[in-house]
């Protein structure tokens, strides 16, 4: 009997082409959905994610459906799962959902941080981690273009092949530049940008942080 | 003229296919030669280090030696060079040497280290930096075991491939366990060995670091 499961991934997106399962290349989906075969005994692994994150980005606690032709004992196969993946993916939750479960409808916001230094600062260790940035930036006006995202806005520009009918409004409950001193791996101080809210279009958060560093190197002037 | 360097080079092995340029697969000599080749407009550059390192490790300080055909003004580019490579290489150092540099003879001692934890305590962000091992462990007998790798040994078993007549002894002269609290990295402690030496044969330090292994699980006895 067809059975859904509620997952909570986590990994470190350098070196996976991004979430979603392509041919070719590595990714997280393809990983996680092969491993998942060879532990469940299942063929068939179907599994779903809210967003798809892009080559290179990490996640912290990703919500991942998974459907299975019958039920497993998710208890004991567990740990199984984590010994067979690769050491950069962990799955920390795994259970049981109703038949009606929907990821798409039950995870309420997405939060995204964007890491960054300067490019002279960032070692290698800190590669996996964090973007260098070429300077000198004005973090300043950076701070004040994030905040101005904050709220209802439309955000047709940011978004990628876009319909002309489309709905584009989006409500941007988080949009804040942070600085951090002694972050770890190596780095002595650290911008995060972190935006959060119910959905993002597609490239939509990256469009927004080029808008922000494009602000920080004087390229883009505040309205 | 043919001109020679001296680079020191740092890189994250996480995603190479260790340093040696080898067809079809990523490696951080090959990297680091086509950027070099980018940047200096020569056509032939030859690199070569005093050790060749495995896939997925990294390099703190590595020094390597560089051939070009003519002179180049190092000053202004290495910072291009910098610019040019992935975030992952950096060069830290690159200078003109003398005619007769030899790294193979200038390097008096290397030193490995290798970082471990229980599985089930490291964290996808970990994993670029340290390896899981399945415990228990029985880490006083592991530093026992450590320990008894110092000094002047034959290691002829813990080389590959070697000739009966080489000469497998190696002079270690330092070779040890250590225990770290938070180290960083999301991870709360982790085990530490380093090994130092003025040479190593292919597979020794892995194999040292195995027989380590089984020693701490109990599948290896100390004599």
């Amino acid at each position: 009997m067809e059975t859904r499961y509620e997952l909570i991934v986590e990994y470190l997106g350098y070196g996976y082409h991004g979430w979603q399962t392509q041919p070719q290349v590595k990714t997280v989906q393809g990983t996680l959905e092969r491993v998942l075969r060879y532990v469940t005994g299942h063929e068939r692994v179907r599994t779903l994610a809210a967003g798809r994150t892009d080559a290179g980005v990490s996640a912290d606690a990703m919500p991942v459906q998974l459907i299975l032709d019958s039920p497993v004992d998710t208890e004991t196969m567990l740990p199984k799962l984590n010994d067979h993946l690769p050491t950069d993916i962990r799955v920390i939750f795994w259970e049981k959902a109703s038949g009606s479960f929907n990821i798409l409808e039950s995870v309420e916001w997405k939060m995204y941080s964007y890491r960054f230094s300067l490019k002279k600062l960032v070692g290698p260790r800190a590669a996996p981690f964090v973007a260098g940035v070429a300077g000198p930036l004005d973090t300043q006006r950076m701070e004040a273009c994030a905040a101005l995202f904050e709220g209802n806005h439309d955000f047709r520009a940011y978004g990628y092949q876009v319909p002309s009918d489309a709905e584009t409004e989006r409500m941007i409950r988080l949009s804040k530049l942070e600085y951090h001193i002694a972050p770890g791996n190596g780095l002595p101080r650290l911008w995060e940008y972190s935006v959060m809210s119910a959905g993002f279009m597609r490239h939509q958060v990256r469009l927004m942080v080029g808008s922000i560093i494009a602000c920080g190197q004087g390229q883009l002037k505040l309205a």
